[in-house]
């Protein structure tokens, strides 16, 4: 007869979520590539993670939040800019009018983005976000917006730091926009934040040096240039690559493309009535040539409503 | 009378360091921000020591250690390329022709590093750096180029993070140039190191995602560009800084303008005898400016020739 296994079965480091395919199928990538007797393993610095960030680590509806900043911030500006009553795109803010603002194409957004991001010093815009993140709420679900950040993933990133992974965000939202909270939501270092930023000058002012944050874009971290962030800040392919849309797909394409075990995990918004449930045709976060894609390649993709016990953090 | 004192003296870390004024400062800033009763303790993830590569954690003469690489690229390319024979700046390289390389300014230096390091994937490039590291050797020294680095500085670092510093490379030297041994002989992480670069292309290469190096700079990490290079990679303003030239600078002067103790070091290379000694009027590595600023300003300035006991690891 067998003898008894009195060994105490190891805590779940998953608990939000649920068991099944998806949660296996990380535990055993964990395993492939960390047990040393694995044919597969992987040396502790080529362990590298990276994760979007929009939608993949926390919520990106009805707007990106980092939209939900510009508003804050051009509300805050607006009394030293009268002439915004009337202009566009700063009309639209003003008067809360969302469905003009979700007209916007690249030229208002850029605008808008510009006007809110530049002509500061560093030490300025980090305390704008770090005021944004304090006194502005969701407009539906009533909550900061670092409350809106998902329990399963946060569980997933220290699971995989426990396993001696460095662990990535790789956004298209703004790096100088993540850093000043990332590391006490995420547990992710300033230095680990790759984004997409704008132009930085070094100037003397008063004889004090500081950092103006100038009117143009430096680096699109985005589609093509999410393995191009990779390439510049990392430095090393990653083995685990987490996103949500098609703006993820050509890290996801550069991380399969390694030897050895990768992993390649898609979150699927399929959660109307806890989240949002959004894919093909959404104009935030569109997953269509990737769902086609991580399905054809057997990518795991997590099905947020079936995989997930909870959402966000209680 | 007093007891006696039974404790052992502690472990000299920096043991390749002569006793002395600089030595005394670097244990004294040390210890003015990790120990927890000093009023100038500083929390962990803001310890960031930035360190400028050539010249301050290895040599830089005859000429800078990159150049030889591309010397040493461009005569493993020839065979490829008949035309260099009577082209210039190619023609002085395959001759050996020192006195006109050195003539060289910066539009001929472009052309031979766009020779050498675009074109061609990351990967690629890699390997190109590492055969140059296993194969060539200095002129004169007649060792691998990775041995000609600074002993004392090595213990600097390795002292550094044992106080729970996070260092990183801040250099205007390629940063992928760097990468690839950086952590091996430094002990520094790839993506703690910040360099200059040239743009990087994703591409699908029969259907396998490769980066491409283009012939077009991206970012020169040098002057004014390393605060703006320590913004964009770390996102933290450091209270450590080591460098040798001029072109440190600026890194300086950010470091120092921060609140609470700083350290700024300033390498000053004055041992003909051992390695080379050049500050105001070199075209390498010019110690000028710098060196009154940091002279009037009391930052430490280490004396080669008297400061260090051995320059080079066994
Ligand atoms: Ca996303
Ligand atoms: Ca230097």
């Amino acid at each position: 007869s067998p003898v008894a296994d009195n060994s105490t079965p190891p805590a779940d480091q998953l608990p939000s979520w649920n068991d099944g395919k998806v949660k296996k199928e990380i535990f055993d990538f964990v395993d492939a590539v960390t047990d040393p007797e694995s044919p597969t393993f992987v040396e502790i610095p080529d362990r590298i993670a990276v994760f979007d960030n929009d939608g993949t680590l926390w919520s990106e509806q009805p707007l990106y939040f980092q939209l939900f900043f510009v508003i804050y911030q051009i509300k805050k500006m607006a009394p030293d800019h009268p002439e915004w009553i009337t202009e566009q795109p700063f009309k639209a803010i003003l008067d809360d009018d969302m469905a003009t603002l979700k007209t916007f194409g690249m030229k208002e957004l850029l605008e808008l983005v510009m006007t809110t991001h530049a002509g500061i010093t560093s030490v300025e815009f980090e305390n704008a976000v770090m005021d944004w993140l304090h006194n502005d709420r969701h407009p539906s679900l009533k909550k900061p917006f670092t409350k809106l950040v998902y329990q399963p993933m946060l569980e997933l990133m220290n699971y995989l730091r426990d396993n001696d992974f460095k662990v990535f965000i790789v956004s298209g939202g703004g790096i100088d926009f993540m850093r000043p909270w990332a590391e006490e939501v995420y547990g992710i270092p300033r230095n680990q934040v790759v984004g997409s930023s704008i132009v930085t000058q070094f100037e003397l002012k008063d004889g004090e040096p500081v950092l103006v944050r100038m009117p143009e874009l430096n680096f699109i971290d985005d589609k093509e240039g999410k393995p191009v962030g990779i390439y510049r800040h990392i430095g090393r392919k990653p083995i685990f690559c987490g996103g949500n849309s098609d703006g993820d797909l050509q890290m996801m394409q550069y991380t399969d493309s390694g030897k050895g075990k990768r992993m390649m995990l898609y979150i699927h918004h399929t959660d109307a009535e806890r989240e949002w449930a959004y894919d093909r045709d959404s104009h935030i976060g569109r997953f269509n040539k990737a769902l086609d894609e991580a399905t054809e390649k057997g990518w795991t993709i997590v099905n947020m409503k079936t995989d997930w016990k909870v959402i966000y953090p209680e």
